[in-house]
């Protein structure tokens, strides 16, 4: 469905998401902060959906109910990912497309190598793809009972300066913000994902049947040295803004195929065996 | 759990997983090519498993059985997702980090932005952000019935590629493979992501109850005229190679942002307003 944008006429319209669930504080901070920039609408998992990366439900249906849980903003539960919450907020909900979609703020870190596994993120990326300049938040700090301060106004002040400038197509922002008062707080960095990644192991236990279970369990390795990346900034005081785009494609790697690989050889190879 | 790498004093060994569920014809398919080139196994979705994404499962324990459906191969299916079931064959299955992750054959094209949605690439892209080398296969054809006999050679041939060239740090491969027969096929591209995505469109229903539900549906657009895209070489015969990376960067943006927004007021900001 092509949806009108906003001619400038009105009040710009957010979308908000997460994938903590519409339940959680940290969603409850952002459309509070993004009703002071707009009109909110809030379309939200009805239950945590963290670590579902990019998933969309195809094999079952979605439900969708209206909930009356943020003060004078329209807000809806959705039983699928938080991708399908933005599919469904642009499709069914939202009466035109979105001037800004935001998402989180997520309880725990977004940063380098979580952005793959992230739902907030995620969303965030469904929103770009389709057009709408979006920002993923997220706070270093796993608790619901977390001091959102800081993050409420690097969420706000973020948000202002897409709204006023826009991004660039196909471009969101993973916005990361440290765990530190707004008296420690250093300012906000662009930077780069740093290259890092979960060392993983998992717990072995057996359940009353005996039968043997597993928990994913991990520790988080970072490989980076450069003070130009998202954890250098995390661990610095400052929040970072990672630019993110959605084509995968290695482009720097194509000619080096070309030139190594001997792909002339594949077809006739492939005939010659029929 | 870090595990000795190969010293190439053996066959090597092959880690194969999917999407589609240990059970669907694809991962059988990939399964016996692979034989051809070492020592498989396979770890695989115990279930349907597309359009997971990059989902791991956080909340809930995880569930591995051995299966006998391979011949002369050790099997197992897991509880969960495709990224799942690369981390537990990693920490609990394999005797060694494997020479070579595949993922797939799957029934269904993973080109252009579905590289986004789709649980055989981010299998894939998990082994090769754990430092294997990794190719996600996948044929323009959604039927469990559909002719695998192009599919097999092509992948047949790719992994040769990769088992003799390596691939380069933090690449993984997108390979998608046309649906012609072999008499049709024009060879191998190294491609990249076409500009593309789905335009959503909600079915919505009425269950017995009289409550609302939705199902996702949708058509592909593309919107990329260039000739060097995957889109195109699928369209024209040829398997498409997309070099993948999972640095999400966009690293050309970076200075964009530097240099146009006003980021130097914030922190001031967040503190004046303390």
């Amino acid at each position: 469905m092509t949806k009108k944008k906003s001619g400038g006429r009105s009040k710009p319209l957010i979308l908000v998401t997460n994938d903590d669930g519409v339940t959680a504080p940290g969603i409850r901070a952002l459309t509070e902060e993004m009703q002071q920039l707009g009109d909110v609408v809030v379309v939200a998992p009805d239950s945590p959906q963290s670590g579902m990366g990019h998933a969309i439900t195809i094999a079952s249906p979605l439900r969708l109910e209206p909930v009356d849980l943020f003060r004078n903003v329209e807000a809806y539960q959705c039983s699928g990912t938080p991708v399908d919450c933005v599919k469904l907020a642009v499709d069914k909900i939202l009466p035109r497309m979105p001037d800004l979609c935001v998402s989180g703020i997520n309880h725990g870190t977004n940063s380098s190598i979580n952005v793959i596994y992230s739902g907030t993120i995620s969303a965030a990326m469904e929103a770009a793809i389709e057009g709408i300049p979006a920002i993923g938040f997220s706070l270093v700090d796993y608790s619901f009972q977390a001091d959102l301060t800081l993050a409420r106004r690097v969420s706000n002040l973020i948000a202002r300066q897409v709204l006023r400038h826009g991004l660039p197509e196909h471009i969101l922002l993973n916005v990361n913000i440290p765990d530190v008062s707004p008296a420690q707080f250093k300012g906000v960095r662009i930077c780069r994902q740093a290259v890092a990644r979960w060392e993983e192991e998992f717990a072995e236990r057996t359940d009353p049947r005996g039968k043997k279970y597993y928990w994913l369990t991990g520790r988080f390795v970072n490989y980076d040295p450069g003070d130009d990346s998202d954890e250098w900034a995390l661990k610095n005081g400052y929040a970072s803004v990672v630019p993110v785009q959605y084509d995968l494609t290695a482009h720097h790697v194509i000619a080096y195929l070309s030139s190594n690989w001997n792909l002339d050889g594949l077809p006739k190879k492939a005939r010659a065996t029929q």
